[in-house]
């Protein structure tokens, strides 16, 4: 893990947040190569769960919540971590994740009973301070997705099944945040609520597991560093009938990398307004708020449903961990020297070829390099570089570093014949193109 | 603009956030197709900002926010509005968008004097609710960009000048949000930070707006409704020499699309340690928090240069609003018939092409329209959606009014002759095309 987390900073992957002014625990920014992983990486989502499908539609919603979603939801009452004080050294721990009955800061055994500590945050809103001028921020994205339902139905009038995906950030007042982005309290999540008729809810279930194990794995995480974890009965959320966990073997022990829940009618349920009118399946907080009622009505017979909702949810930054995790390599080269190669795939890597002049400020070269540069750039597969460094044994070990799939050198040879030398960054093997061929080339090893 | 408001909540662009539990002021959600639209533009800033130069590079930093920031960059003096209340009826207004001096609720003149209302959004972060433990939501992504400098010039070695580029949401506690997604409380930014050697300035400062006006021409939005307006000196922010903002004619009146401002060395020159030690022209607080130096060394003279700042900030919610705005057209077809259109420039409509087999359900043309839509999807130009309706003028309809640049229509004949029938949403006229020329056309129309 230290590896990763000083290559994520000697490259500018993912920096500290205020670090300059000592840092706030469980936040991180991206930087300038790892804003593009993570867009990479959520693009690829958005791609397999929107784009390709013609049954899901996206959403996104606004961060700042009213607390009566919160409340019908179940996370006013029950989002909630176990808070023990220590009453030596008043440092506060999560309850269930000491290893022993003592203060892991002062050592004192004087510890307080645990008590529940919700973990969502709280912000005034208007110019009005009172207690009914507050908002949440969201603790998951999942909300809004039902909070909108009936929104999505009416303007797309979509049948079940189909589903909703966003992707964006929720935020979690974590007691004790740790192992790097794995445990944050600023985060991003990609969430899938895909409403079904119930009876069919297992099936669907069942199968979106499975598709989610080709994605993660189709990103490059091996399968043999991800388990499946079936959530035994007594420590299901309120809301779940069933979940899976896709875990990963992380640096710091095998985690959620992202959880597939079958919800049942419990949001959709929970958020509608006369509901004794519904035959809701699920245990829901009687609901005198609601305008809407988030159900669907079959044509022929008239009958009101509440849909059955499956939710793949996963961690971005965790997939942006598990992603670098599994590409990072440090490579016996022999006689002694190693090189450190990241073996992202071509789809998620943040530059997708650096073009380099042979010698640094050659006009003609450099020319040449740019025109290449721009051809390539407006195929829209990602950012391509061009890198008028003139030192092409550092450029190459530097993109190996950042998991450039592919170098493209520019030389005087190219003056005569219009061809460039390419480099594979896995095999660094060499060979001569021509220009024209470029483009082929390139989405060959992209689009793959 | 409420024409604009309602298509928008009806096909599905923009919807009131929390609507099912009576809203909450400023607050909204992008539905299916606003997403692909909001996403689409920012790509097009992403495209034209970092991948079509080597000079800029990006950044996504967290929304929680260090107060320590917030103090250098002058935020917690300076980021308010004016405030008053009203005695009787207990309103509360901004004092400069009062239009006389009667309070607009209950028409009393009973009002208190102006004061100072702080902006920014705090929350309390850590299990320790005490007055050091919060952090505010960003007021503008601005200022991650410059506690990040350090770390973005040691991670890529950029030399002057360069800039960070960065997307992402900056929260305002308006006192009174208003015009749709024009004025809110959570909303997106497209911020660029672009740094420069001192005297530079202001040559850099006149050709990025030259640059920003052909941008958002690009995107749409015709030069005659946009203004650019010299923010006169006394109206001028803390940090800035010279400010020059875009102005669109709104459908509620000329306002701001994005400000270009040059911030001089006043945020890299606030956020370092050992100020007295770096040329500062600009007037800073005096900061003993900070542990890092924001400035560049010169190879040769090894002196250290804080670089002044040109920044293009736009909003991607008023971006939103203003294409759609440019787009949306009432056309008369005779007969006292009307079409409405949104002409979106392609490369930002939500779905770039809609296949649409002529019958519904029937076996074969669906396999070859979902076959056409698989091949297109490819392309990476965006959605394209299998509409398996069965309505071909009503489909029509519809996509004119979201804006669909292309239809598609696979018929009896395509079984024979492997022909579509396309339709063109601005001239509604239709031509026959084969299959394999779809892609070539579909890349002419989006990529031009």
């Amino acid at each position: 893990m230290e590896e990763l987390v000083a290559l994520c900073k000697r490259r500018g992957f993912i920096f500290q947040s205020n670090e300059i002014y000592g840092g706030l625990q469980g936040l991180y920014d991206y930087g300038p190569l790892g804003v593009e992983l993570k867009n990479n990486l959520k693009q690829s989502w958005w791609r397999e769960m929107v784009f390709d499908r013609d049954d899901v539609e996206g959403l996104d919603a606004s961060i700042l919540t009213k607390p009566s979603v919160l409340k019908y939801s179940g996370h006013e009452d029950t989002f909630t971590d176990p808070l023990v004080d220590c009453k030596e050294c008043k440092s506060r721990w999560r309850a269930d994740q000491l290893k022993s009955k003592n203060c892991p800061s002062c050592g004192s055994d004087n510890l307080t009973d645990p008590r529940p500590f919700n973990l969502m945050f709280k912000t005034s809103v208007g110019p009005v301070e009172d207690s009914d001028s507050f908002a949440y921020l969201r603790p998951e994205t999942a909300q809004h997705i039902f909070t909108n339902f009936k929104n999505v139905v009416d303007s797309t009038s979509k049948q079940l099944p189909f589903g909703i995906a966003q992707i964006g950030k929720a935020f979690r007042n974590e007691i004790t945040p740790r192992n790097f982005v794995f445990r944050v309290r600023e985060f991003e999540q990609m969430e899938l609520e895909f409403f079904v008729v119930p009876g069919t809810d297992d099936q669907w279930h069942e199968s979106w597991v499975e598709a989610r194990l080709n994605w993660w794995n189709q990103q490059g995480v091996n399968k043999d560093n991800l388990e499946l974890y079936h959530v035994p009965e007594d420590e299901l959320a309120h809301y779940s009938k069933a979940t899976v966990d896709i875990m990963y073997k992380f640096p710091h022990g095998l985690e959620e990398l992202e959880g597939i829940a079958n919800r049942t009618d419990f949001d959709l349920g929970s958020h509608s307004k006369n509901q004794q009118d519904l035959d809701i399946h699920s245990s829901v907080l009687e609901n005198n708020e609601s305008n809407a009622r988030l159900a669907t009505q079959d044509h022929d017979s008239k009958k009101w449903t509440v849909p059955y909702v499956i939710e793949p949810s996963a961690g971005v930054d965790r997939g942006v961990l598990a992603v670098l995790n599994e590409a990072y390599k440090v490579e016996d080269l022999g006689d002694g020297k190693t090189r450190t190669v990241l073996e992202l795939k071509p789809h998620l890597a943040p530059i997708k070829a650096a073009v380099i002049p042979l010698k640094k400020n050659h006009e003609e070269l450099v020319k040449i390099a740019s025109e290449i540069k721009k051809d390539l750039q407006k195929l829209r597969l990602g950012r391509i570089l061009l890198e008028n460094s003139g030192n092409i044994g550092k450029s190459y070990r530097r993109h190996d570093e950042i998991g450039t799939p592919l170098c493209i050198t520019v030389d005087f040879e190219t003056l005569e014949d219009q061809s460039v030398t390419i480099r594979d960054r896995d095999s660094m093997q060499q060979n001569r193109i021509k220009i024209s061929d470029l483009s082929n080339y390139l989405e060959g090893l992209v689009l793959n």
